[in-house]
């Protein structure tokens, strides 16, 4: 039986690794285009933050290991091009031109997503930049190491853009963010919302929301980025407005596609063709609060999905649950976490969303170095259901959201979450925890 | 209608402060034996800790303005000694030594716990001292500013014992800790124990484990601990082996008593008789996972149980659901956090327990500044249940397992709960999270 897996990154990887740990007999290969496999994505930022850390640290573990430890065939620098889905193939084309064609008993689709490059003059010139892939970081990592990088532009004010932010701030360099629609984080409630612009903006950044790219223009080292009234410059500029699923595979063999184009997969991660399953960034999944599809390309989903099509290729029926549309992210001593709806989401959902905002304190009352804390929280009306929560503040919001994601996956009432037995000590927050204070509030206006 | 509330701690100025919100008309009157009420209990070793601070910063809000700003019927130093059930009465005495008996068509016994101090000579030498009341921290404040305090001996390693230990410490007193049992907290994980123990010890402090203390004796500013083989000395000695609850007056009523000689109530707080309530430290409650009563003398749960009763009183009915025995602390670096039961508790409660320990990192591949985080985590071989879990680290260990106190009230089993989308970003911890991989490994034992 062979299994062929095509992308060779979080869910490629995951597959691959968990298909021959459960059946060692199993012929495994990965199609991987560049020549890196396994590495930490998401810890690319910190890494640009330290010139003195070295890309490769973020490597968790190299082709070669796959290859001798795990007896992977592991193929990197391997395009795929097109599946025949009648012939069961994958064929493409190597990096030195020449074809292959290899056939498959299963497949995996795990190509991921890639950064929108918008289609505007200038996006193509040297110095402006994407950060998707590790190559992408070294490329970034090498133009502020070879030239004096005294400004940059960051085009986008999402997870990526802020962490990226941090990070060229951490090397003394200046920044200037800006992106299209009027509204900073548009997703999160105005007033927590507010809390992080802030604490970017204490930080000497310019936050220019509402302003849309018109073109980049290279002098020099240094591109000028024209915005109608605005215009910013710096010596590297950032695209980072956002991510699509890299489908052009999937859309190529006439797979069954869902939200934003991604791949459609039901919960054992099978595209529409038995044959050929589709895990990671590139994949859709299901809501647990609205139970309907929905395009969350991050990590743990990634991973998680590529361990089930393993299971699911060897035999063991696996499905999964869904996602709970649960991110976090830290910029600079803030930290953001949100899972579920919010209040505009919900009612697209058809839910009647009632919403509410508390503040509190970090830490017991009197105990020094508290912060402030702020809490949203979304229930419906109708089912007395909790639909979603935000929370931003400088310590213990990531960890807390996980209570909440787990509250979701139950379909929990506001009412039964606010007796949830979350515990006290003076260090890490008030008597009532501010998620508690929350819910007991939402419950007096549902 | 009369509310009288005996005891105005946690539980009982919660339910006075909530009763009179609800019905501004009801006659609220509060028996305090002491001078304060509505204090943070739980900061004062933290407040102890910095000489600089003033100890009536914990005061959250002062008896004065209970009395005029909310129109209680506030009465400190009424120290209730009897309650005459037929003629719906409580009776006590003055701080003068006046009686008083006052009528109630409900009441609410909120007495809380009291330190246990071992009926051994010694006990009662000056500079021998518990932590229960705001009393006490004044004069273990007082104590350590009228003379030099160079050694301190603390009996018991509880979290009141640690949180102390931490404290003295930070005041440059050294610390002996003594207790009879050989286990450094019995009730957790070996694995994860000894992390705590290696903790203390790395601060200097002496751990003496299975030293059963004979007398203490006095000899001018110092105190002798004497246990047999072991003999430790200090200028003062924190008495911290426990607390019981305060039942004097429960029992002489003829009420009915639960775990630990608690007072038993109901769902609604109700004591076997249904005029009478009792909340807080003085009573018991149900364990969400095993239906049956348990007594844990927690301040949220005193807070939460207060509301209700006020609820119940002024005619909204409630039901609490109970507790899953969550509990966490602090002590130096390292932080500590527990839910739901231990593998010998579940066996003794007639599941059949599987347990895994994993050790993980506190963030990510690469990230810096990660440290250990070790989980310990229990489920039902028979029906899949997660039953417990424990958890310690020097970051994100407590907001940690407020995920897991939820998935206990819902009953979830460790598979459902290993589904949960939990998110991830690098500074906060791996992709799996902590809490999934110890799930993920002990769905394969189960």
């Amino acid at each position: 039986m062979k299994f062929v897996i095509v992308g060779g990154d979080a869910a490629g990887m995951s597959a691959a690794s968990r298909a021959k740990r459960n059946q060692p007999d199993l012929e495994v290969t990965v199609l991987e285009q560049s020549g890196d496999v396994s590495y930490s994505a998401c810890g690319m930022p910190y890494n640009i933050a330290d010139p003195a850390r070295d890309m490769e640290d973020l490597v968790v573990r190299r082709a070669e290991v796959f290859r001798t430890k795990q007896g992977l065939d592991l193929r990197t620098g391997h395009r795929a091009l097109a599946i025949d889905r009648t012939a069961r193939t994958v064929s493409g084309e190597q990096e030195d031109g020449r074809p292959f064609t290899i056939p498959y008993d299963a497949l995996l689709i795990a190509t991921g997503a890639s950064a929108v490059i918008p289609d505007r003059p200038g996006f193509t010139l040297p110095g402006v930049v994407a950060l998707k892939s590790l190559e992408d970081g070294r490329r970034i990592k090498e133009r502020l190491a070879a030239r004096k990088v005294a400004r940059a532009v960051i085009l986008g004010m999402g997870y990526i853009a802020l962490e990226m932010c941090e990070a060229l701030c951490a090397r003394n360099i200046a920044v200037e963010m800006v992106k299209p629609r009027p509204r900073f984080l548009p997703w999160m409630h105005p007033d927590l919302a507010a809390k992080v612009k802030q604490e970017v903006e204490s930080r000497g950044v310019g936050v220019h929301a509402g302003h849309e790219v018109e073109r980049i223009e290279g002098q020099e080292d240094t591109l000028r980025v024209h915005c109608g009234d605005l215009t910013v410059e710096g010596q590297i500029v950032l695209v980072a407005v956002g991510v699509k699923p890299s489908n052009a595979l999937a859309k190529g063999a006439g797979l069954e596609l869902g939200p934003c184009e991604s791949i459609s997969v039901d919960r054992t991660l099978r595209t529409s063709d038995p044959r050929i399953y589709a895990a990671g960034d590139c994949a859709d999944a299901y809501h647990v609060v609205t139970g309907a599809k929905t395009w969350v390309p991050l990590a743990l989903r990634a991973n998680r999905a590529g361990w089930a099509v393993a299971d699911n290729v060897t035999g063991r029926k696996t499905e999964l649950e869904g996602v709970a549309g649960t991110s976090v992210f830290k910029v600079f001593d803030m930290e953001v976490a949100r899972t579920g709806l919010n209040a505009s989401e919900a009612k697209a959902e058809g839910f009647d969303p009632v919403e509410t905002v508390i503040e509190a304190r970090s830490r017991a009352h009197a105990h020094p170095g508290a912060s402030p804390l702020l809490v949203q929280m979304v229930g419906d009306r109708q089912s007395g259901r909790l639909l979603g929560a935000q929370m931003v503040g400088k310590e213990g919001v990531v960890h807390r959201v996980y209570a909440l994601a787990v509250a979701l996956h139950q379909k929990m009432t506001v009412e039964a979450f606010s007796q949830c037995d979350l515990a006290y000590a003076p260090p890490f927050g008030p008597v009532w925890d501010p998620m508690l204070t929350a819910a007991n509030q939402l419950v007096k206006l549902l």
